[in-house]
């Protein structure tokens, strides 16, 4: 196992036993409420975003007590867009990390009532004083999420990405799309780090060019595999955007063009991290990830 | 028109004003989604949150400016929850407000993204400094909104509604079902004016009993007029609970005795506001309005 592979495992533990802690629980007749909720966020899964939090916040010696909450709540936003983006009116999926979609395994009202409620959790959990004691950096956070979450962040992406089906789309849209869609969240994970250490501008920066390759870089990685992996080795459906007619950057690239282009991504990452000394060696070795990664 | 119809209505101007103000718009393929928002959130609506908002934080000297767009957030939740209650896998009603629902004017996925974005932006505003330029004010109206409207409050209203359908069920738990759905954001209303003010505990108490007072009441002149109006008057499906073997206070206690219990609610609201002057007038017509209302 690597250096990052260990680490990964390692951060992912530390983040399942927080978000553990702040789940709801009980016994009423809302009980299956809280079981979809556990069911949808704590079926594994990468847990890039929380670790993206926590290696950001380490370039400025952040409390990991507060990151790991931050971390928590933005895998909370993460998996609601899942089970909702999952639903039989949009996407339609039935296999979600190897298992069935909360949808599946429940019903579609608790699926959308799961996916509420873990929207609404991950705002509770940031405005209250135990993730920062800083009020005015609790509110920065919320309001970071908020843009990248909502009608002008993630919501509008997995809108436009529904009204692409059958579209024929330049480049610049789709590159659009997987921006909102996906890259916002993934630059707010690396943006939270930041507001937690009160960090300066050029760092700031500096990460936000990094977030904004490595996000576009996730996305293509995503649409190769797509066309060359298997749905045993994903965990979830594969070839689904040729069967929607649904164009992405490798149907309109090419897998060569593809790539190329993501090397590149990845390599500019890297270089958006040069004013950091070695403590962002597993940004870098993140960046390294995305580029290599097989499902 | 009465003094509170005449201030209703112009409560309602200046909410739809500010919630105008702060819809996210646009012209690119997220377009659907930005017309389903407004049409969600603008078709009319009694806005009673709002006005409880208003009306509770003038008892402190609130600057309006500041309880508007508290208000509009409020506002904003509960539309997303009525967008999502109505969906086909939930309450399935076609018709809110005598307007096609937002799922049967669009389509279901759009439905679910609208009441995204409404939860999502309704976060976004409170943590904005225009809201208030004290960041420990906005956390604590963030966290108690959360509290109220996620998987502890209305969400799990909603879901123990759901699992309601043809159980028999106790006075107790119907109370309790419905303090959640629908009394959770009437209280958070009337707190936030007094979050907003930096209100003595007495008077938050005093708050907290009438609105939890007016909350049962609502509901219970709800489930009358369920069997008592029409769909053309109340501009949504009536006889609604009886047809799907849903109990609600009035299948349990009968007509008469929940007048009777509509009644001794109101006034008991009433007294709760003994502790402030003539400036809770509005607050007492609007208890007096609940009890007596005819859609």
């Amino acid at each position: 196992m690597s250096d990052l592979e260990l680490n990964l495992k390692n951060a992912q533990k530390e983040v399942d036993k927080t978000i553990k802690s702040l789940l709801p629980s009980g016994k009423g007749l809302e009980k299956k409420l809280f079981e979809a909720i556990n069911y949808s966020i704590l079926s594994s899964g990468k847990r890039i975003r929380p670790y993206l939090v926590i290696q950001s916040s380490k370039l400025f010696d952040v409390d990991q007590k507060n990151a790991l909450r931050v971390a928590s709540s933005i895998e909370m936003i993460h998996a609601y867009s899942l089970i909702h983006d999952d639903l039989p009116s949009m996407d339609n999926d039935f296999l979600r990390r190897g298992l069935p979609t909360t949808h599946r395994k429940y019903n579609e009202a608790t699926a959308i009532l799961a996916g509420d409620s873990l929207l609404t959790l991950s705002f509770e959990i940031l405005s209250d004083n135990l993730t920062h004691n800083d009020s005015k950096i609790r509110c920065e956070l919320i309001y970071e999420l908020a843009r990248a979450a909502g009608a002008n962040g993630m919501v509008a992406g997995q809108m436009m990405d529904l009204e692409a089906e059958n579209k024929k789309l330049s480049i610049g849209v789709i590159t659009r799309i997987q921006r909102l869609k996906t890259g916002a969240l993934i630059a707010f994970s690396c943006n939270a780090g930041a507001i937690l250490g009160r960090a300066e501008k050029k760092y700031k920066f500096a990460l936000q060019g990094y977030a904004h390759d490595i996000g576009l870089a996730y996305q293509i990685r995503d649409d190769l595999l797509d066309v060359t992996s298997t749905t045993k080795k994903l965990g979830k459906k594969v070839n689904k955007d040729k069967k929607i007619g649904k164009k992405n950057f490798v149907s309109i690239l090419g897998k060569e063009r593809a790539k190329k282009q993501l090397e590149i991504l990845g390599n500019q990452a890297i270089e958006h991290l040069e004013v950091f000394d070695s403590r962002a060696d597993m940004l870098r070795e993140i960046a390294r990830f995305i580029v290599e990664r097989n499902k």
